[in-house]
């Protein structure tokens, strides 16, 4: 068994079971892409049966040019009453108009006769043509076997025979569940034989998968454990989210299967993607990195003290597990971090800027930054802004306008209603003064209406400009009202998007930050001056 | 191989390599004292040669009166120069007067060469004559055989020899350390039996033991795989601390050595004590609780959704591994969406609310949720929010104040600094107007200000109240600074935490909202009206 190894990501749709993970239609998309770019076999796009979000999530990736992903739908075997034709969930699959369908069926007698109320045998028939009916519609038909490993061990007989009727009915992978997280790795090798020496019985031709949760915190092992038992698909989520304890740890299985089991899988072409592809998921759903999470994390690769730091420089290998360059993280030594020089540079040719390693502007340009990052700046999901200090840096920063102040008054007269808010603006476009108000639904609203109001006289281009998302975070280790807030704010002219960051102890100031450095960019953009 | 087995605890001294994980010498001493409680086997205190703290930390834990628990010191072998007499680092080990020292020596030869800088021969005396000076001091002598997986890969002959020279030295427990973190546990069996066959060959009679990183997101799985391969000594940490990623985690160990694979240890007496204790861990450090940690986290046995929730209830062993009053921890039925009769009858049931299935409240409570939820509620992470909104529709909600108005004003006069921001309040308490203002860093944190300005007088228990959290989400479907934001807030009076939640199109209300949920919510609690 040395076939490549299906990756099949669920972020989308088990991941966002857990507990304060929420991603938008759009956000989705965008994750969606990015786990193209790493290369991954699949990514599940959501249930559209019982979800309509997911309805809207299948119609818009349908409008993107994937690279290598095949998009997955989700859904249940067929309701009881129901003929698999008429089966409405079925229906909204086959809708959802997808080169994959994953459809989940229960191998544990119990939930059968307790949760579905149907006897075992009807079970197995719903399965068997569930999968037939919907063989015809798609390329991979995949079948998730729910509650596999705890069906296995009180019925074993059910749970096998659940898997010969998916056989029968069509699924080319059948993909071994352990739904409540329970299994631990020493009791893999004996079940999953079972299993394969089942399928060789039956002559079965079939991709066998895992699919791991983590309540027991061994869910990267259990599917790592797998793989050496010879399963070649292993599904997971980015960065483990996931109903409960969360599901199997893409972040952590890639790099295991790719630099320690050296096996093949066409989500190792772009391995060093893993690092910024990890920060991409929490920054879309607004939620802190796990500094301490292996190979992306920000302490995984952090050395404390002299000669240990000597020799790792001497000899990575000797106190690290693999070299962080790999899956695009780097290496910390905690007294002075050299982060980003490189980086930098690489930066500044992307974006069509001349600046030498040699250049003192360099140091400049990572001292200001490193300011920034003090003071709670995080530019991975600001790249805009990010160019904008790079630039003024560099003195190519043009001055399209400079304020002098602005106001922001909430008024609520009325319990009942939200606060009536109006900002005010004063600002000067070479010699000319403007000064502006607009009402606005919110604070920030009011005060972007004001600016473009101002602006939009002189620089037209501004009306081709909104603002798609806005995020608030509070940064970690102060209290409530008090603490600083980073603002990110995405922007997009129609032809392309931007984000933009801002930090203040005053969510108003760095709400303002952001959509300064926005309308900036814009400008900048518009004038041809961006690389 | 039926042995009991031996769990020791290194948080205090490995866990407190983690980067943001700190404590003091009192908080150390406490944590001993859980960790005694819980029944663990030995607590490591800290190594008394390299850090002065931990001699303060030894004489003070000399004073407490410990049930069970061994301490033990933990330093090196004697450095070349010194014989075993004269090294310092030996004799502030004897000078901690512990039941059990603990000694690290090398096992993996370029560490000994590039490192030391010692020849192989050299090391291996000093391992072997260390131990035998240590011998005579110290009930149990524990040796930490470093790197040791690295090490037997590399040079398996000179790794096996380190650990015959620590028997012949008289360790009573050899534990091989996965230093690096980057062992697969389909790799232990073969290494561990290597391991089990050399010590029956030079009839050793000795613990083996493992000491595991999470570098690989593996340090739980590798421990019971040990353990399975027949190692009767397991080292880790509360919650998992540790350098880089930190090491082995005892709060998902010991479960899974107890109710799983129904292994004796001592810790398994009071294991109903892990989730207190795991907390317990975090407080003393200020650090947060992880909400996904298996077995103790707040979302390890949440449930959400109608048929599952009902099924959970009837036999909860159909959707969790096992149930969590084991680990002192509970059952949490989610408020969602799909939330049904009986996930609110449940929650009523546990605020001591009267609710019935047939009262026709019910009906209204939940077309109350469904119509809070359409505006974008969500009360999974706010069920002080939700508590309250039961009790409104139950008639048992006290008005404690009325709002009458508020205003808050944002002054930009300076551009580089942030807007000076000041929020008056109008409000009633009883009879009394009361009409406050104050400053504040941001609009949110004047308006918390106000607000505790005008009702401390009357209700002086707000004065024990703090936020410790605030969180701003954009709904998805809607666009930039016009979309409706939801805003979470974390309070806390010392005793207890609870979430509010707070929904509008502006940010200043939604942040109004939730803050004065938080405020209704600790008065009632002050009154003793919450269940």
């Amino acid at each position: 068994m040395t076939r490549v190894i299906e990756v099949y990501d669920t972020t989308l749709r088990d991941g966002t079971q857990a507990e304060n993970f929420n991603l938008s239609v759009e956000d989705k998309v965008r994750i969606t892409l990015a786990l193209d770019q790493l290369g991954l076999d699949f990514v599940e796009g959501g249930w559209p049966g019982s979800n309509p979000m997911s309805v809207d999530y299948f119609r818009k990736i349908k409008q993107q040019r994937l690279n290598h992903t095949l998009i997955a739908a989700f859904g249940s075997t067929r309701h009881i009453k129901n003929n698999a034709q008429q089966d409405p969930n079925l229906q909204a699959l086959i809708a959802a108009e997808t080169p994959a369908i994953t459809i989940f069926g229960k191998s544990w007698d119990i939930h059968v006769t307790d949760a579905l109320h149907i006897s075992l045998e009807e079970n197995l028939e719903i399965i068997e043509d569930t999968l037939f009916f919907l063989r015809s519609h798609v390329d991979r038909l995949i079948y998730d076997a729910e509650h596999f490993f705890d069906g296995f061990k009180h019925n074993r007989d059910f749970a096998l025979a659940t898997l010969t009727r998916a056989v029968q009915g069509g699924a080319d992978t059948l993909v071994l569940c352990d739904t409540n997280g329970g299994t631990l790795p020493h009791e893999l090798p004996a079940i999953i034989g079972a299993v394969r020496h089942h399928l060789e019985a039956i002559k079965a031709s079939v991709r066998l998968g895992i699919h791991a949760h983590n309540d027991s915190e061994t869910a990267v092992a259990n599917s790592l454990m797998a793989v050496e038992q010879g399963i070649d698909h292993v599904q997971g989520t980015m960065n483990g989210y996931g109903e409960r304890c969360g599901n199997a740890n893409l972040t952590s299985i890639l790099p295991a299967l790719i630099f320690k089991m050296k096996r093949e899988c066409h989500a190792g072409k772009n391995i060093e993607a893993l690092y910024k592809t990890s920060r991409l998921v929490n920054e879309m759903a607004n939620l802190p990195h796990n500094r301490y999470q292996p190979y992306v994390g920000e302490s995984a690769f952090a050395h404390k003290g002299g000669i240990h730091v000597s020799a790792v420089t001497r000899n990575p290998l000797t106190y690290e597990h693999i070299e962080p360059e790999k899956v695009g993280n780097n290496r910390r030594i905690l007294i002075s971090d050299q982060a980003g020089r490189a980086n930098i540079l690489h930066k500044a040719g992307q974006w069509g800027l001349h600046l030498k390693a040699d250049d003192p502007l360099l140091s400049t340009i990572i001292s200001d930054l490193k300011e920034k990052e003090n003071q709670g700046y995080k530019y991975e999901a600001a790249e805009a802004s990010f160019e904008l200090l790079m630039r003024e840096a560099l003195g190519l920063q043009r001055k399209f306008f400079r304020v002098e102040g602005f106001r922001v008054m909430n008024n609520k007269y009325r319990i009942d209603k939200p606060p009536l808010t109006e900002a005010t603006i004063r600002l000067y476009v070479g010699g000319h003064e403007v000064h502006t108000a607009s009402m606005g639904d919110g604070p920030v609203n009011a005060l972007d209406r004001a600016l473009r109001k101002a602006l939009t006289r002189f620089y037209p281009c501004l009306e081709e400009m909104e603002l798609t998302d806005y995020k608030v975070r509070v940064l970690s280790g102060e209290h409530g009202t008090e603490a600083k807030v980073r603002v990110l704010v995405e922007s997009t002219d129609g032809k392309c998007q931007w984000r933009t960051v801002g930090v203040s102890i005053n969510i108003i100031e760095a709400s303002w930050q952001a959509l300064i450095d926005s309308v900036n960019y814009k400008l900048l953009k518009n004038e041809g001056l961006l690389g």
